[in-house]
């Protein structure tokens, strides 16, 4: 997917910083200060701005929901497991964080902003059902999506088997493991799989771990969110090898 | 404010359970995908569904946004701060997390969650310039601004002292800091009190903290948004008391 449609997708892809290439405006578009928003800032950052017809756009959009703006978006450059595993060659700490079918563009985002906070190597992602470096998902990395290798791997298990292969750990965040993140063997390289919210880890993942980590929450009611509960155990990673902790 | 109004934001508050009295629609409303869902959701949990003429809505609106659709919902209980050192009497450990001109619903509503998920004594936020209680704010809390002890107080300032008097220390967050998460006394009775995330923590409320706490933030780019700064510097906080840390 290169293009992003509607007025308000077109302004957060520009405001997040999302590389746009070149940005189709419909002739005879009514005004509005979205659209002179978009205007404003395709021009402070150097994005063309075209007037084309209205049925241009039509033929362009996926989704009809174009609103008579399209945003041409440069395809965004994903890794692949070999450039992450040789960013990690030969270092003692490495960590990579690798999401079992996430799909919240939100959670996604924050999850790999947190990833490129504490110096992970990589964020791993299964194609089939993930999260998509939507305008969405890049308004909530705060740009990080441009400066984290996220890999997308089509098969999550045999991905784990390579990582366990190059030297890395597999721990799983799961609210059933035995040991909590304060007592797991959290350091060294470390592969930190995290489920989706609704059903945590596939049967297949969990088995692929070499651990299981959760959690403590001594609330009454409620768990973290899966992007709040990254953060919380990639900071224990980090913690891990700080001088004075 | 206890009118919530607007197709999504109805929607929305139902599917959070937030707790509304009722839902307006204006006669001759055209009915579509989320106006059923709502009839559905409303009847599920027993709240009353009334048609009233569209000329009712327009003088309940707040933002002329409504849509058809108005709720009349609950006005939100907030606790005094007086409420919150009840709670915590006697206790050896003890967090309020403070908000410092936190305005962002989503961020509130984050942070609301995790001082429930870590058993926070309460969240205190000043009540200008603040996040207020809205159906953004109690999806991103999951719930959980509905168990939470939240204060709202005028002066921040006066309530920190106030906390102060009650056995508290203040520990400010800051990037900086002297003190990382780690190295600081970050346990027993503790305020932690959390910036915007523009402009950090005003100078008064820096002035009155008992000492200030970084994040370690290894990326070469970004910083955590302040909801998962937040997770991260509490669950510092819960591991200190946890045994087998």
């Amino acid at each position: 997917m290169s293009a992003i449609e509607g007025r308000n997708a077109v302004f957060e892809a520009l405001r997040a910083g999302m590389p746009v290439r070149s940005i189709m405006i419909a002739e005879g578009t009514q005004p509005d200060r979205t659209l002179d928003e978009i205007a404003r800032l395709a021009a402070e950052v150097g994005v063309p701005v075209v007037r084309v017809p209205k049925r241009e756009l039509d033929a362009k959009s996926e989704r009809g929901s174009h609103q008579g703006v399209i945003a041409d978006a440069a395809p965004y450059k994903y890794a692949s497991l070999d450039d992450v595993l040789a960013r990690a060659e030969g270092k003692e700490r490495s960590l990579i964080i690798a999401l079992d079918h996430i799909t919240d563009p939100g959670n996604f985002g924050a999850i790999v902003r947190t990833a490129e906070v504490v110096g992970a190597d990589g964020v791993l992602v299964a194609n089939a059902r993930a999260a998509a470096v939507t305008p969405a998902a890049y308004k909530a990395s705060a740009g990080a999506l441009a400066h984290v290798a996220l890999a997308q791997e089509a098969n999550i298990v045999r991905s784990l088997v390579r990582c366990k292969e190059a030297g890395y750990w597999i721990a799983g965040a799961s609210e059933h493991a035995k040991q909590n993140v304060w007592q797991a063997p959290l350091e060294g390289r470390i592969v930190l799989v995290m489920g989706s919210e609704g059903e945590g880890l596939a049967r297949l993942t969990r088995e692929t771990c070499d651990f299981l980590v959760s959690l403590p929450q001594v609330g009454k009611v409620g768990s973290l969110n899966v992007a709040q509960a990254t953060t919380a155990i990639a900071y224990e990673w980090l913690r891990r090898a700080a001088p004075e902790a």
